[in-house]
């Protein structure tokens, strides 16, 4: 048996978290040796919780501090680049939350060092190792629902996100900290890059939740047009209260396919007949991901051991990261956009 | 186009006013005449709903003052035999609400009378024209799921019955009164008639609703051997309150089907994420069974037009009463019952 | 009661002779007397199906034969002016298939006639009567998932249109002849006109299908924002292939509401757990929208016998017309499109 | 963090490596340390699969060569008693398979020794651990469906069990090695001990199979009568053919609630409409109680590293065998059978 890959986490927020619970609780392989992060209070709740003696306010502390072969990096999006490029250049290979980063630029540097230091670079496009996901995206590979035509995306989440995800000069806003995985899911599962995205955006609850930034909104709808021809769409409401919400619908020339449900938990209650039936939804990401983030992280963890490339790298997180800037631009500028005039080609 | 069949409905209560309506506003084919029922009240408001002028305390008064081709029986069960002999004595066709009779001498008088005066009978068993049973026993009949193993059928009904209805001396109780439907089921899907039953009973809600009456039960299950071998379950509970509930799973040696299902209309709303999606459930019967209930009545107009014999008749009716029968001698005996002991064969 | 509505029916194609069914099998509160179709064998097949004994080759021959109240017009678009024209004429109330008509100015034409001869005109737009997306409207109208925000609205149908109706010049396309609903759907449940629309299309099959028509498509993604600031979709796919699929999903800022699924009968059935469940779809529209045209045509029939207004008129005919051709445009010049440059105002 | 657990597993077949895999992938707070199985083939395919270095022919031998705290035993019944009380004997804490024993007299003596020894008794039924099972407990005991009046709980496999395990004479047959579960589940969620059981059997496949024991039988209905009055089914079929299929459905005087559905993983295709919608079904248990088996290991390692008792112990696993036994006699003897003349009080 090989031993566990040691693994500084950095970022000790709600992904953080999550990730360190999957790697201590489920991944034997992993082993979480210390913790990242300036917010003391935080870090040191997810610490105690997860039994992680070892702290540092950041990575270069770490790096004096302790052995590790990797890190995971969960820290808000303008601090990816010097993150993952510090890792590198110590040859520790490096777990990335999406979206990659702020613009191409910072994607190319972050591919470029990887590749300069040798280690491996893995996106956290979770869905990519949802059970659900991946035998959809098998059984489309196979054939079974003939040539991708449509794909309709959504992620539509409980919360209103923190004041730097939702300005788009600190962040892109949505379509990027919540959407980041529709722009890669619907580039994986129709098998073709985007073309042409037009976008239209509303914002209903930004007033009451006291947001004033410039072209904040909360409903995006994504309209996308595929170098293959087919068609699709991505989908954003966030806050949208009701639940997390996470499903994907895809046409083939020979049939439909749909990919997950609202309904999370299969326990089903009435009491009362003029109400209904009750069944739980998923609340949170974590629920119905819960798969995922534990076969990304192992995917990782095994990649590092047997040497290999991960399955989402560096160039799926530029597609998505260019993705977003169109679908940005286009509601701007309220006009199509193209992606070349985004990647330049 | 054949002239429509007119048609006396004896019984202006929950059951004769669902057949009105089905009749009044979605059966051409046939038209209500006459309303019988001796409560004055009750039969006002159902003649004026559906503009039936034609109104009588009794058959007999009817018969004498209106001409019609047709009875539509829904009448406490005490009076099948009365009601149905005097009606086919007088050239009248039958459609009789189940159960048939309270025991089988009054089944094969009602049998008798019809054959003698040539009348067509037909019972209440509305589920052998509800599309999605009938689809399924053409599916079953088809051999998909292969040779019937076992079956699984339940009515949950959301209200207490009427005093005479849970009373085992004026009515069978509720194995009669609400689960008459399950005996005729499981016979036709299951293709075969029962040997040997086992009934458990209980008694949750007698109390609280001052129900007194000896061998009172609100629920009920009985374990079903047939003479193919299969084996069977018959669930009844009543008042359930969260709605009303009917639905059927079968197992063939080739594999499983299931009929129904609890969710009603597909309009599913979440507005709370601690709470979960709420879909509504079928609140009644009428709402249930809506088209099996016009199908059931359209049927019987036109083999009044057509001259031909209804599906479910006399023998169907006979032998979920002989079911019923063995089913409470069972509990009341805490012993399995062969039906022989009841058919004396 | 009220003596039964004559009526003429217009068509006797697919959508003709399903409205002739669902009036003679259903609605007792109306009278088919005659059915006009130039196509000898079409109109016979269906008169002799429902025995209608009075059939011509033009309303213009059936005006001067036969005495009705009222005409069902279900023929290609291209007539529906003339037609509607003629019998708003001769005093008969009008039934009008979608799309209301080729352009604004028909659309006009038609509701001034209709509306200077005093006859009613009711638009088929059967969604508006089906018991799922009517409890939907007056849920959503009762504030239970608040203000909404976004919608989702698509069709898809099984089968490759006849040649007029995939060709713009003749029909304005699948845009009209697929999402007429959509149109008037999103409008409806959105509780706001449309004002903007962008759309993207794809021709997957018409080479395969032999459609050399120009502008050819058979997907269809149309991204809408509504004047309440709200963001819409409509989705269309024919032929589809894998059935008939039309659902709606409307976010509210209070919460989430589905309309409708892809499952059609509760029969589940699995013989072969590598295969697994299966369970019916929707076949085709007339499966799934059942009493949907029931309840249009008996509230077409209630409406001329009440001297009332139908629900759905010339107005919401027209707005969708207008869609249509925004859509169609915003395709076309590969830009967004203002509702207002096609309403003139 | 505590140190790893040590733990030997006995029986390397289906379930041995089920909890093998569920320790060695998910479960970083236990250490296989040895592996158990006198057939050489199979245990030397588990082993490899998993890494573990130390393979024994029997328990004896593990216990001389290498160092643990606790075993998990997987061997058919006959084994449990010897097995468990090797273990005990020697201080290692017990993971039990169901059923827990043949009879009574076993089930005491491995409750009785455990006891004098100190060591820790968990019994595998890993519903109570699985999440959905858990939050329907956790609902029903918080009363949200009011006092439980009935409940029905079904395990249908698709394999023919081996042979000892459908000999009455050397398993108690398909009531117990199927069945375990609902004996446990029933009392479980109705929380009451059960009063009298009927049973019907049923042999379909026997002939066809070439299984020619005594009594044999391959579909079983269970009544229950519980001492709080309520009522009760087990259903068991297998081999079933169409897949792994356990649910339950407890009904309260207040309201219904279903746990579990026949639906695995949630990707629905449809490419023909005559067909249908195919989803999924759970194929085998391993899939259908992923996590339950996880979180029942974790359990058992977190009881030992805490010292604490774990959820289910000796005594739910004798209330399941003396349910088995009352259950097998009441079909020889074709008449209920109350569990005092099992338990002899």
């Amino acid at each position: 048996m090989k031993s566990p890959v040691r693994i500084c986490m950095i970022g000790a927020g709600r992904v953080g978290k999550n990730h360190t619970r999957a790697i201590c609780h489920h991944i034997p392989g992993g082993k979480v040796v210390a913790l990242v992060d300036p917010m003391t209070e935080v870090r040191q709740e997810t610490a105690l919780e997860f039994g992680i003696e070892n702290q540092y306010d950041t990575l270069e502390i770490a790096l004096e501090n302790v052995e590790f072969e990797a890190v995971v990096i969960t820290t808000p999006t303008p601090t990816h680049l010097p993150l993952a490029a510090l890792a590198a250049q110590n040859k520790k290979h490096v777990f990335l939350e999406k979206p990659m980063a702020l613009n191409l630029l910072e994607c190319d540097a972050i591919i470029k060092v990887a590749g300069h230091y040798g280690v491996l670079l893995q996106l956290g496009f979770m869905r990519r190792f949802d059970p659900e996901f991946v035998a959809a995206a098998q059984r489309i590979e196979a054939g079974e629902i003939g040539q991708p035509m449509m794909i309709k995306s959504n992620t539509h989440g409980p919360g209103l996100p923190p004041p730097w995800a939702r300005d788009l000069r600190t962040s892109n806003g949505m379509l990027a900290e919540v959407n980041s995985h529709d722009w890669d899911t619907t580039r994986w599962l129709m098998g073709s890059n985007i073309k042409r995205v037009y976008t239209e955006v509303a914002n209903f609850k930004g007033a009451a939740n006291n947001v004033n930034v410039p072209h904040f909104y909360d409903n995006v709808l994504v309209n996308l047009k595929f170098e293959s021809g087919g068609l699709g769409l991505i989908s954003g409401v966030c806050p949208c209260g009701y639940g997390y919400d996470a499903r994907a619908e895809i046409i083939g020339d020979k049939g439909i396919m749909q990919i997950g449900e609202l309904k999370g938990q299969s326990v089903v209650v009435c009491t009362n007949r003029d109400q209904g039936l009750i069944t739980p939804i998923f609340r949170t990401w974590p629920e119905r991901f819960e798969w995922a983030y534990i076969n990304e992280l192992e995917h990782f963890v095994t990649c590092i051991q047997d040497e290999k490339p991960p399955r989402a790298g560096g160039v799926e997180g530029r597609f998505a990261v260019a993705g977003v800037l169109a679908g940005t631009k286009s509601f701007l500028e309220e006009r199509p956009v193209y992606l070349k005039e985004i990647l330049g080609e």
